[in-house]
């Protein structure tokens, strides 16, 4: 194996306000170690950009629009959902990575996604090997939802946590000011389809005396409860606020926001579960309600990024680098939480081997006993990562956000289909 | 008169994300000229805190806590959608309010809204001179649908403005990194039922290189026109962002989100106007869509406020205790524009007589020849008005914002029932 290999980097799946911060940590970690690692290049649009032989040259990139890449939400090289299928199913896709690493002298492939990529990654590595072109395959972790294993968290949630909190915060301020004639219940949809991760963190705002029931993926929706509590609440408060995932499902596991609704013209209706919940409160209550889904805001929004999460975002990439660069290969950087006050953590390392497949859910634990809000634990738990700011330039008021080159790489191999 | 009358200070309508800092304005300018102005009251909840003789003493709140107003969301004494009729159709209201005034020798009345509220601060001051209890009626203008006139803005405007810019300008940043393979088009749904500044806001992401198409209240929705707009910038771009404002309407006059749809069991459903606008998109052009609906997280989003506007907020509130304090009656500070660029201003006078009942709608000069985003000259407009960041104090990682104490003043005259 000659002795300076080039990296191919990916991100993979739904983009976060941080995932470029680690994009930014594996670049700047690799440009540091230039007489190790030659050029790292970035798959155009994700794993689709390697298949399809779509490489973008990240060293046609000025230092400083790397560093910009730390306060830029979004994916800066594109990414994709697309699963690659078991090794037996799509043999052929693993087989192109594999000769489009060969084509372009890859021996490091930086693959910065969640569960499904965390697999992909695991597999590239056990199959190049059998291929006789052997890559270090290195999964950078990445996901709003907060469900990869081992790690105590994961880059991304830090910071839609942060943006669901403070926004719900400020939403209840609102509701609290217009409750006596106007608003009594607010309800605010958030991510998190199978684990409530994202919910929990609205849960926060119960410390900062905010009457606040959470509807969790993990805990089957009982209608009367929760208009029981609801009421309870604006009777002893005046008002409530509602946090709702978008995987709140009845107990025969429908979501809430399927609802089988339809319009004037009798086309499904493409609703979400807040609408629904306030139409419960309504109708079962009569209060008036507001309510807001924040869909792509909360994971976009990097003016509101927790400074913890973009430095674990960071860190996770350089230490990437240097996993690899130690001759590490079908590993994960990992968050380990030493301490919960004062915070401290280390990054320390998985196997791929123990990370893929794996979803980790909310602890039973972290979910108060009635179903409807976030234990002593939990905000432990989760106090940490929201903890520090980490505000993006401005000019002219708005956000200064890193726009890149993307210059292709020339391609060496014949075009390859897409199935 | 007695040489030191004291102050009554309402809140009312919606509230935003900077009215606390004109009550601010208020009540430390207040404090500085203790020798010629008594207590500030505030009612609690707006005008009905008027009305019921239900007064906050603002005396009893520490320096730090009023500081602190400036940089908190939402009303901190509590505002009401509580319009009083005319005079004819309610004299009993007017009459009640001046017995307030007289039993709690009041002789300034601070009144912080909109369109509805100056006209009955005009009211007010009318009323109390043929009634021979004279109050100097002053306005203090906010309201984030920017419609009040003879001002060149109304503070809550441009802080609503810069969330909904810096809001659109991230999610676009995330769907153009997801396009390849996911979401092509994303619908942001923002405030304005009448007028479409809030709307136009998220048309300056255009300057940031993002393919937007802006529905305005103003223009009766086509959707023939709007569906082909769509098709055109997928085309050229790869996806689009879509703003539209909660007002937008058919060419008959019903809302986009009014579209009479009803949920499984037959109720209607409470819908928005951003899943309608989705769903067009994926019958008519089949592409993958996100929505959002803001609601309330944009006017109450005190982290993302506009330095510009934090400051007009502070200044129309100490302007309105000084134009008092001059004398002025039935007036309203307002904020004349001297010049775009650099921007500078200053803050002026008007009449009430000519702000009362009368809305400023969008010029149709600030709205593209098809309909579909915003000119220049808008931009101009706009600019300034989301310039600087004016970020709240941080701990444990959420904003500190003020929850006062609000104590009561004793009440001195019979009940009052509300209508």
């Amino acid at each position: 194996m000659a002795a300076k290999k080039n990296a191919l980097y990916a991100q993979s799946g739904g983009v976060t306000s941080v995932i470029n911060a680690s994009a930014c940590g594996v670049i700047e970690t690799a440009r540091a170690h230039k007489d190790k690692m030659g050029k790292v290049y970035a798959g155009r649009n994700g794993i689709i950009g390697a298949l399809t032989e779509d490489l973008i040259d990240t060293g046609r990139e000025s230092a400083s629009a790397i560093a910009l890449l730390r306060s830029t939400p979004s994916g800066a090289f594109g990414s994709c959902r697309y699963k690659l299928k078991s090794v037996d199913a799509n043999r052929r896709e693993y087989e192109r990575l594999i000769e489009v690493f060969k084509a372009h002298d890859i021996g490091y492939f930086f693959y910065n996604g969640g569960g499904d990529s965390a697999d992909t990654c695991y597999k590239v590595s056990q199959l190049s090997e059998s291929m006789g072109y052997p890559i270090q395959a290195i999964h950078v972790p990445k996901t709003v939802d907060n469900d990869l294993p081992v790690t105590d968290c994961c880059p991304g949630f830090g910071s839609v946590a942060k943006y669901v909190a403070v926004s719900a915060l400020e939403a209840s301020f609102d509701v609290r000011s217009m409750a006596r004639t106007s608003t009594k219940v607010f309800v605010l949809e958030v991510m998190g389809r199978h684990a409530g991760w994202i919910a929990a963190a609205g849960g926060l705002i119960e410390d900062e005396g905010i009457p606040v029931v959470v509807l969790f993926p993990e805990i089957p929706f009982d209608e009367r409860k929760f208009t029981d509590r609801v009421e309870a609440l604006v009777k002893e408060h005046g008002y409530c606020t509602v946090i709702v995932s978008e995987g709140c499902h009845h107990p025969d596991g429908t979501f809430l926001a399927e609802q089988g609704s339809k319009d004037a013209f009798g086309h499904a209706q493409l609703g979400g579960a807040a609408p629904v919940v306030a139409g419960i409160v309504k109708r079962a209550l009569g209060h008036k309600f507001h309510w807001a889904v924040a869909d792509y805001l909360q994971r976009a929004a990097r003016h509101i990024a927790s400074q913890t999460d973009v430095k674990q975002a960071y860190e996770v990439g350089a230490a990437a680098v240097k996993l690899a660069l130690g001759g590490h290969n079908a590993v994960m950087p990992t968050i380990e939480r030493l301490s919960d006050k004062p915070y401290r953590y280390r990054i320390g390392m998985a196997a791929l081997s123990e990370v893929a497949n794996v979803e980790k859910f909310m602890p039973r634990g972290f979910i108060t006993a009635d179903g409807f809000g976030i234990t002593e634990a939990c905000k432990r738990y989760l106090r940490p990562l929201i903890q520090g700011e980490d505000f993006p330039r401005f000019r002219n008021g708005m956000p200064v956000y890193a726009t890149l080159k993307n210059l292709a790489v020339p391609r060496k191999l014949p075009a390859f289909e897409l199935r």
